[in-house]
C-alpha cells in the first residue's frame, strides 16, 4: 500500500502513519520528494483493511498495490480450477451449455423443454422456482412445487440442474433439489447468503451484479471461498450503462480480464445480458470467442406465453441452431462443445 | 399500454395482440398509419405485466403508459405521508436529522457519540450491528451485542434508533431492538427481505440501490407497501457512475423527482453518497435546498480509528457546525430543524 | 408519435395538441381511457421534431414511434451498403483489417510497420497525424509532415490509408492525403465537422462517442448522409462505464443491434475499446464472431517507446498471430479475411 | 509516480524502468517487498506523460501521484480566480445569474426576454446563434443574424452576453459579438477549439462533457490556460448515467470537489442538467447551497413554442420566482445575488 502525504503534512502526521504501519506488522518505506512525501507499507496489505488511512491527518490519498481478494486470485493458484457436477466438468476444454426455461411453469413444459435442450446439446438444465421480479405483481415462481418438478426432470433426463437461491432460509430446502446453487445479480452482495453458501459443499454459480465491478465480483467469490467452498463458477450477465437498445450491456471484456485475475471458470448469460432474443445467439458466439467456459441461456417453447422473460427466451429450434453455431466457434479456437 | 406493430406485421399478428388485450380485460384501440399500426390497451396495464408482448409475432415495441407501481404513487394518494417514530415525524415541515456511528464499536463510544449528536440537533440515532462489507476480511459488526448497546442508548438518550437488516432470519431479533428498519443499498432488490418487512408494522428506511433507477426504487417500496406496511422512508445515497473523485454520485435530482412521483418522504445520506467527509456538510445543505425531508449522516469521534467508513465520518464538532448550516438553509425555504 | 395527457388535462389542452398535430400535417388519433387520454400523431414524426410537445399544458409524456434518423435506417434501404476504397470493399463477405501505429512518428517507423501489417493481412493502413490528447503536454502528432509520410507509405505499399480529422479547417488538406476520413469519438457530435464531411465524397469512418447511445451514433451518421455523402463506416470503440479494469467497455452488443437498425457497415476498434494490449486479440475474435465487418487496431514495433497509446498497441508479431486467429473465426461464420 | 513491478519481473526489467526514470530527469526510489518491487519516480511527473510505462516488460501497474494539470490547480494558485466581464465579477461573494433563451429566434423575442430576465436579477444574457442539435432536421440556429441581434440586445439592455462557439472558423466572427465564449459539452474535448480559444483574451465558459470526469474537465481547462488565457469559468451541466427520469444527472458533488482542486470559478446549468423545467428552480437552489458561483438558465416566454429546448425553459415569471428563492439560499450561506 502506498500512502501519499499532502504537501503541507506535518512531521508528526508522517510519524503517525509510520507508527500505524508498524503496529499492523508491515514495514514502512519512506520516500521524500520535493512536492510530496510518500510512504510504502510493505507486507500483507489486508492487515490494513480496517484502518481508514485516508482520514489520517496529513494524508492525501492511499493507493492499494495488492488485490483485496486472495484465495480466488490467479496469483494464489496458477492452474484453472475445474468444477465437477455429476460427471460434467466446467472450466476445461469443453464449453458447457446450460439451458432451460426462465421459470418452471409446469411438469410437461419443463420436461419437454429439458428433452429438447438436451438433445440439442445442453448438458445442464436450468429452471427458476423462486423468482426475483422487479414488480410484486409479477409471477413469483412455483416455489417448492417447482423444485419437485426440477428434481423429477433431473432424474428422467439424467441432467444436473441449477436453480436460484434468494434467501438464507431456503438453503437446506434448495440443496435437496439442485446440483448447483445460482446466486442472482441482485444478490451478488447479499453477504449473509454468500457466507452460508460458503459453508455448503455444493458448487455455486455466482452472477455479476448489475453495477458490480470485476473486483467486487471477485470479492464476493472470496466471501464464499473464505468459508471453505471454492467450487465457484462466475457468470457475466450484463452491466447497467446508459445504453437503452439492450436491456443490459453484456460486458465480454470481462471474460479475458477475469481469466487473468482468477483461476475460477467463467460463463456468460446472453439472455439477461442483452434482454433480446434476436441477438442472443450472436452474443453467445462472441462469448465463446472471448474465451468463456460456457453459456447459460433461457429457452421456452412459446416465448410469447412465458410467465417471465419471454422477450429474451429462444425457442428450442433457435437454441438448436445456436448450439451448432457455437460449436463452430469453439472448434475454431481449439475447444469442443 | 401502446403496442407498435412492425411495418410488415401480418393481419393475424394484429388480431392476436387484440385478442390478448381483450382476454386480459383491457380495451384495444387500433390506429392504422401509413408506416405502422399502433394498438392502445386501455385499462389497468398491470393486468398485462405477465404477458411478454414484445415477443409476439409482428410486434416492434411496447410502450407503457402508466407507472408500474400503484400504492406508493402520488396519483394514488395526493397528500404527503407522514411517518411517526416515537414522537418524531418524518415528511412534515421539520427536517429530521439521523446521525451516529457507521458501526457500533462499544458501549462508551456509542453513548458518547449519541449524546453529542443529540445535543447538536439529531433526533434519531443510527448505528450498525450487522454490516455489509465488500471484503470478508473487514469488520462485520458486533451483531447481537451491538443491538443490546443500541437499545441501551435508546433508553438512556431518549432517542429512537435505526439499524440495518440484512437477512430475513434476523427480522424478529432486530425488531426487538430498533424503531426503524434500514434496508441497505445492496438489499434494495432483496425481494424476500422486502416481502417480510412488508408484513411487519415498523417503519422502513429503504435506500436506493447503487444502480437502481428511481422507478425501481419505487417498485421496491411497492413490494413493501403491497404487503400492508406503508410506513416507508426513501433514501437517496448515491448512484454508481464513471466519476471517481467521489465514492458515489449523490443524485440530488432524485429528490424533487421522487417527491412528484410518490407521497412517501425522502431523505439523503451524504456520507455514503459522496464517501468524502470533506464535502458531506456542503452536500447536506444542498440536499435540504433540494427538498429532502431529512438527512442521515455518519459521525465518529476518531474517524481515523473507525472500524468502518472512517473516511466519510464527521467528528461531533463538524457535525455540530453542519447542523447549524442546515438550519439556515431549512429556514430559507420555510422549514425548521 | 404518442402524446399521453395528464389525468387532469383540460379539454382545451387536448384540443391544443390536436390542432398542433394537424398544423404540422399529421393526423391525430384520440383514445380516451379511464385514467388517461392518449393522442396518436399519424404521419411523418420528423415534422414534429421542432415542437416541444412535452411543455404543452396538460401533456404528461411524449413517446416517439419512429426512429429520428431516416436515410441511414435499414427501413429506408434494406440491402447492406458496400463501401469501396481503392479496390477494397467494406461491408461484404470479407472482413477488413485496418492497422498501423496510433501516431505517425517518422518515415522508417511508418513504412516498417506498414510493410509488416500488410504482409500479415491488413488491407488499410492507419496512422494519426493530428492527435486528440487529453493533456496539452502530450505529443500532439506530426501534423502535415505526418500526412506527407502517410501519402508516401500509401504509394510505396499500395494500401489505402485512413487518418483522423479534428478541425473543419483541415478538411481540404487532409482530403489530399487520405482515402478515408476518420472522425474520432470526441468529435462524434462535432456537428460542424459532420456537415462539412457530408459535402465531400470521400468515405467517412465515424467512431461512436464515449457516452453516445447507438441512436445518437446513427443520428450523427444521418448528419453526414443528409448532406449527400452516404459512404459511412460506423465504428464501435468502447463506451464509458463504471468499470475500471478496462479503459473503456467495448460494447459488442452494439454490432448486431446496429446491423438491424442500419444498412451501413460497422467495424470494431478493440485497441481503444479495451485500452489493454493483452486482451486486444481476444476481443477482436469476439468482434468478428459478433458480426463486425472489420477491425481497426494499433500496431507498434516498440510499444514501450510509442509516443501515444503504447499500452494498447500490439507488436507486429502479436498482430500476425491475431490475424490468423481472426481468420479462423471468420471462416467459422462463413466469412473470409 | 509509482511503478509496481510484477511478482516475476526480471532484474533487467527493474533496471530498465530505473534508467528511464533517470533519463527523464526524475529520481528513482526503489522499495523491495516480499511480493512486489515498487519504484517511485520523484520529480515532475509530467516529464513521464509520454512514456507508456505500463507496456514495459515486468511492469504490473502505474499509479500517478500528482494531478496531470498544473496551471489551473489549486496547488499552483491558492486564491480564487475572479473573472471580470464588463463590470460583472464571477467567482466572488456575489452569485451571478446568466439567463436568456436557448436559441435566439428573433429581435422582439430576444429583447423582451432580455428585459425581463434583467429586471428579475440576471446580469448576463445568454442566447444561442449556432446550435448543436442531435438531429440534422432540427433548427440549427440563426447564425450571424442571431449574433447581430445579440449585440443589439447587449447595447440596449447594458448586459454582457454569452453565446456558443462550435467551430474554429467562427472564432473571429463570434469574438466581435460576445463577451464570453461558451464551449458546449459536446466540444469539451474539441482540442483544436480549446487551443484557439486559449490564444484569445476573452473569458471562456467551459461546460463539462456528458461523460467527462472532473479530471478531464480540468485538463480541458488546462489546454486553454496553457495557451495563455486563464479567464475560464467551469460549468457543471449534468452527466450521462443510467437514470432516465432526468435528461442528465446534474452532479452537484462536482461543485465542492472542483472548488478544492482548482482556483477557477464554477457555475451550474440546471436547465441542461435536468432537462425538466419543473425541477430547474429546485436544483438551482441546491446548486447555490452546494457552493456554485452562479447559474445559467434558459428562459422563454412561450416554452411550448420554443424552437429548441422548450421542455427545460422557464417562463419569465417562473424565473423571477426562482431568483428570489436563490437569493434566500445565497443569503443563508453568506453570499448575495
Amino acid at each position: 500500500m502506498i500512502i501519499v502525504m499532502k504537501p503541507d503534512a506535518a512531521k508528526k502526521d508522517v510519524e503517525h502513519v509510520i507508527k500505524t504501519i508498524r503496529d499492523m506488522k508491515l514495514r514502512p518505506h519512506i520516500s521524500r520528494g520535493k512536492e510530496r512525501t510518500i510512504i510504502g507499507a510493505i507486507g500483507d496489505e489486508r492487515n490494513l483493511a480496517n484502518i481508514p488511512l485516508t482520514t489520517f491527518a496529513g494524508v492525501e490519498k492511499v493507493l492499494p498495490i495488492l488485490s483485496p481478494y486472495k484465495v480466488v486470485s490467479r496469483e494464489f493458484k496458477k492452474e484453472n480450477t475445474l468444477i465437477r457436477i455429476n460427471g460434467e466438468t466446467i472450466g476445461g476444454k469443453r464449453v458447457v451449455i446450460m439451458a432451460g426455461p426462465c421459470s418452471i411453469e409446469g411438469r410437461d413444459m419443463l420436461l419437454s423443454i429439458g428433452k429438447k435442450v438436451k438433445s440439442a446439446g445442453a448438458s445442464i438444465l436450468r429452471g427458476g422456482a423462486f423468482k426475483p421480479r422487479t414488480s410484486p405483481y409479477s409471477f413469483q415462481g412455483m416455489g417448492k412445487e417447482g423444485l419437485e418438478l426440477l428434481k423429477e426432470a433431473k432424474h428422467l433426463l439424467h441432467m444436473p440442474v441449477v436453480t436460484e437461491i434468494m434467501d438464507t432460509r431456503d438453503i437446506d430446502l434448495i440443496a435437496d433439489y439442485t446440483d448447483l446453487f445460482q446466486v442472482g445479480a441482485r444478490n451478488m452482495q447479499n453477504f449473509s447468503l454468500l457466507k452460508e453458501l460458503g459453508s455448503t459443499n455444493k458448487p455455486i454459480l455466482l452472477k455479476r451484479g448489475l453495477s458490480a465491478t470485476i473486483k467486487e465480483l471477485l470479492m464476493s467469490a472470496e466471501y464464499i471461498a473464505s468459508k471453505g467452498n471454492e467450487k465457484i463458477i462466475l457468470c457475466e450477465r450484463g452491466i447497467r450503462t446508459f445504453e437503452t437498445e439492450t436491456r443490459n450491456t453484456l460486458d465480454l471484456n470481462a471474460i479475458p480480464v477475469i481469466k487473468k485475475l482468477t483461476h475460477l471458470p467463467v460463463i456468460v448469460d446472453p439472455s439477461h445480458g442483452t434482454g433480446r432474443r434476436d441477438i442472443v445467439a450472436t452474443m453467445s458466439m462472441a462469448a465463446i470467442a472471448a474465451g468463456a467456459d460456457g453459456i447459460i441461456v433461457e429457452v421456452h417453447e412459446h416465448p410469447d406465453k412465458a410467465l417471465s422473460d419471454g422477450e429474451q427466451s429462444l425457442t428450442p429450434d433457435e437454441f438448436k441452431q445456436m448450439v451448432k453455431a457455437i460449436g463452430r466457434i469453439a472448434h475454431a479456437i481449439g475447444r469442443t462443445i
